[in-house]
């Protein structure tokens, strides 16, 4: 099945089969960061890499890298290989494969002046934090910050976890800087742009921001029974006040792609006969826009303010995440754009990204792109996640294309 | 300290202290049912119910009952002994160190013709079901739901529960019909009226009945940067959209005494970029008045409809506890009414529980009755819960002429 590009589309195939069978669930993965599954994953590839010629090891934040001794400029090139908690099998080990392959055609052919380097970035996905391999490898996490990150899946620590697993004290990798001529990643799309308009390949402009929340409650924890209604400070009412306020009032204040979510509530003590004292909610807000985003967290602190007054609760809204739209390089959207034309002619669209990705990171030290292949029905982060074995094919082939572009 | 009606106030209050020293929390304690500082204090109360002439021992369900071979008429007393998480030290306690202080006195009086025995129930907090302990003693409990029980805590069944603590094959005490004349519970009043009042001494009339229900509504779960918010169908949305239109809508309708408590929220999967797929909330109503919470429940059906319309979800309203208001004997509550006429003369009122009790369900076959005791600032279920000296003191002074009544 090996074409004349040197690409085995069957092999990219199996890889991804084999990575899906490594903590399955249902027709995806439940692969949480620094779980058995995620380590063994992350020993599949570093067990792979040599087919590429490259050197491989786990690093000491759960990084895999992938380097080559061949001369000549390096391309790094990769994903993520955890899951969010019981979601889908695509969403970064497409990215991890295609580079595998990108690799294995690329390095072997000695008409390439120059390599690609596989890297998988650990906890994309954000089960400790917020894209802390890729940030581990630019140079922006301190040793301080692993101190301070922990399981949102538990209560356990990331330094137990790292101990756990074996990587601690193990150093962590650093990019070097000039090594490489910039940093490619192909995703899912996880949104319907491209299958809504029938095409293949999304080549990423940018990839909006995301600021994130703490919004803690706090009132007066109380029986449910004895407690008289005009007596009460219910954090959890003053927090699905708030909760319905921002829907009711961030539509005519938002941009034309603003979205925002609540994915966690949690009240506390929790019981159903106990008024809760305290409650909490995660709230997310993206967009490519920062004035947007602004103009929106304003508005969010008058309105939980309001209810919390309704409820004669205190509150606090904590940023813990400030989002910065990044830029793809200009020569890397060429370059895919070039290659989708000989693969996909007619098929590609430049679009933003919705999604956070380790490109972001990348892009702040090095020229970064991305490449997106379409996802059905627009599904994420959820085990029925999927994409067509057709376009799984295409994508490869113009991912491969432009890395040789990118090298050339 | 013993007065002339052989109480001795300092050994209860040491009794109250030394339970407060297992699984102490600042100023309260964490004793969840079947935790092992519960079944510490349920060893504690083995050991002890030997001063008061009892025999005692744990049973298969995790109560602790006390029986005498003192010939004549015997009393039921008691309470609980596990705690809400990270709650109050009297929440349970009083009513036991009461019973047993009155057994010790009682049973050694050779001119009281009968005995008190003491109980204390297994799970009246409820962590592993609905008044579990005291239900299966009246012989309401099925090994089928002790099969389908589980920790709130956590996803531990009650079966698992019951072999870590060495209770599994334990035959299960039953009430013996006929042995009892009655039983008799003290309790912190868990809310401000006596207080308010300037009063000591509770005397209950009846006990409120809780009706509980789950309700979760389900949309779709997808990814919180590329899903439109057009798109979305998001399940917490819903859910904080009902318990906004409750809190808008029940006033109206309810009755003077009915409270009503979201205790607890979880958002599925719970991730900070994810839309939930799925939102599930325990929704309690308490009244005395059935007809009310009737009224009160159509109402909660309409108006979880309309939250799930208006996010294009669906919902599902499951009532998990069907309430009866109990109605306390009235020869016991003479009986206290008469006893606190000797140590709190005009301190004492009639008044219904707004919170439930272990007396509601001995009170389904024998006469039973119930004393309370003022909570400072009414708090309960809470660390900071507390009740003067004097009033514990003076409670304990009632209680044991209360029993002295009902044995004569």
């Amino acid at each position: 099945m090996t074409d004349e590009s040197g690409i085995d589309s069957v092999r990219v195939l199996a890889d991804l089969s084999a990575l899906r069978a490594i903590g399955a669930y249902k027709t995806g993965v439940h692969r949480p960061t620094f779980s058995k599954p995620h380590m063994r994953s992350l020993e599949w590839l570093v067990r792979k890499l040599p087919e590429a010629s490259l050197a491989a090891e786990i690093d000491g934040i759960g990084n895999v890298l992938g380097t080559s001794s061949k001369v000549g400029p390096k391309l790094l090139a990769g994903s993520h290989l955890e899951s969010q908690n019981f979601a889908g099998w695509l969403d970064g080990p497409l990215g991890v494969i295609y580079a595998l392959e990108a690799a294995r055609v690329i390095n072997s052919d000695s008409t390439v002046n120059g390599a690609v380097e596989v890297a998988a970035w650990c906890d994309e996905e954000g089960h400790f934090g917020h894209f802390l391999g890729s940030r581990s490898y630019i140079d922006e996490i301190t040793e301080a910050d692993i101190d301070a990150a922990r399981d949102r899946n538990s209560d356990r620590t990331m330094r137990q976890a790292l101990q756990e697993v074996g990587l601690a004290g193990v150093a962590r990798a650093k990019a070097e800087r000039g090594r490489h001529v910039g940093y490619l990643e192909a995703h899912i799309e996880q949104g319907r742009t491209l299958e809504g308009a029938g095409l293949t390949i999304g080549v990423v402009a940018s990839i909006v921001g995301i600021w994130q929340y703490r919004i803690t409650f706090t009132g007066e924890q109380n029986h449910a029974g004895t407690t008289l209604m005009k007596d009460r400070k219910d954090a959890g009412l003053a927090l699905t006040r708030l909760c319905v306020a921002i829907d009711d009032h961030f539509h005519p204040a938002c941009g034309p792609r603003t979205v925002w979510t609540t994915g966690r509530i949690s009240l506390d003590p929790g019981a159903p006969s106990i008024i809760p004292g305290r409650a909490e909610m995660l709230f997310q807000i993206r967009d490519d826009d920062p004035a947007v985003v602004e103009r929106l967290e304003l508005l969010l602190q008058e309105l939980a303010a309001e209810a919390g007054r309704k409820c004669r609760c205190s509150v606090d809204v904590a940023r813990i995440r400030t989002g910065a739209p990044a830029l793809m390089d200009e020569r890397f959207q060429q370059a895919i754009e070039d290659a989708a034309s000989s693969f996909a002619a007619g098929k590609s669209l430049r679009m933003p990204s919705a999604a956070g990705h380790d490109a972001q990171m990348l892009a702040k030290i090095m020229p970064a792109g991305m490449l997106f292949v379409p996802s059905i029905g627009g599904i994420s982060h959820h085990w029925s996640e999927n994409t067509a074995d057709a376009d799984i094919v295409t994508g490869v082939e113009v991912f491969v294309d432009a890395c040789r572009r990118l090298l050339a």
